[in-house]
């Protein structure tokens, strides 16, 4: 977290979103995406990987969808605020599904445990975010 | 586009759109994605980058979407069906608002033209894709 | 490959590799990232995953290294050649190993046969372009 | 880093490297991909981005390695040991060059310092990895 905040204070150009929840959702889509590529992997080693086929492919989904919503809000010049938007709308789907699916299995398999509150974490942050508010020009860009 | 093909067609599950929009798809993903992270490269080299900085950043932006799209589009196994319709409806978006970025500079950066027209017909391929059938439960999976 | 050609000519830096070899690499890398998605996908699809999980383990981490390889191979500014230089050598050994994975279950699965082949075409791209030379300075870079 | 705690621990299969050290790796190369990634975008806003266009280019390289070498850290499951022992060398070697560009920045942005010191930890996390052992079989897997 101390990273993310550092690196999010000290762009010259001033985020679209509340820096505290900003951060906090930039966390929980990297934290989001290690936790599904791992349970993607945890699932195809158990004893039956077929039953947790769609598992494994929301997991990869999920990864991949958090892994370019945790990019996409780190940078923070001129973005559009549409396509933002949308991206962490998608990314808290992508983190719903996923938890649903890990739900089934989480009474058996731990992992699916414990990436199922990854993903809820993380759809919880993207919700939080909020609308992203105009980028202010870069002239009046802080410092 | 000959690849895509044979492993569309060898997936044991049937996949949930029409098998020639999907090859499609994917293929203009995939090469969105390289041009679009080659132009945010050729873009840092002209000699007035800082009129670009909104071309880099919504290339980079259409670069990771249309990535995780190319991916997400190349599973077959048991989607989630408005998972990836939002998803491929937000690739759709990307490719617009970064053709239109492109298009201001097209004039004067060859690789602006080019990343331009590679984001319109990822576009348009996403849009014709349209809505993703059911899945057909994998005991009734061909072969 | 149209487009990675053009995006390839109209950078103003001029590539660290000779042009047709750096256009067929990166064309391989982002096909063979694309089908090794897709051969873990069909592999979880199959009756017997368990019998795939090193299939589907490798095929996820080819795809990885490949795309990695494919964006850094299209970025042509003021590269660090030794980085380069190692990157392209692992993606090779990535290729090699999950080709012969996919080779053990290519009888079996025709994903598995046209996968091996796309990890043996970009092995061998790889393996074609040489050793990266010092970029030219800006100064002198074409047009 | 409890969840990538987590995650590790409830692998059916045990990791090819010493828990903790791999724990911190994991969690560095995620970090790291985060900094690399907001470097890269803070450049760009500078007055001056010509002036740090290489430092833009190995942020993005170093995005990538890392990405790809955190993913490939979080997958337990029947690895290819020399893959990851030269994976994760290459990781080291993507930080230390990205590290040394940002180093000729840090007196002047904050954010180059930042990613310096996040592009160092993750260099030392990496070497600090040590040789990967073969993996144990499944048969003797833990749990």
């Amino acid at each position: 977290m101390h990273v993310i905040e550092q690196m999010t204070k000290t762009n010259p150009q001033a985020p679209a979103f509340d820096e505290s929840a900003l951060m906090r959702c930039i966390e929980e889509c990297f934290a989001c995406a290690q936790s599904c590529t791992a349970c993607a992997d945890a699932c195809t080693g158990e004893a039956d990987p077929k039953a947790l086929a769609r598992c494994i492919r929301l997991n990869l989904d999920c990864a991949d969808v958090c892994a370019t919503t945790g990019r996409m809000l780190s940078r923070q010049q001129q973005p559009d605020t549409e396509l933002i938007r949308q991206q962490v709308e998608l990314c808290a789907l992508a983190c719903r599904v996923c938890a649903e699916e890990c739900a089934k299995h989480a009474s058996m398999h731990e992992h699916c445990r414990v990436c199922m509150e990854a993903c809820r974490r993380c759809e919880v942050a993207c919700k939080a975010l909020g609308t992203p508010t105009a980028p202010r020009a870069q002239q009046t860009a802080r410092h």
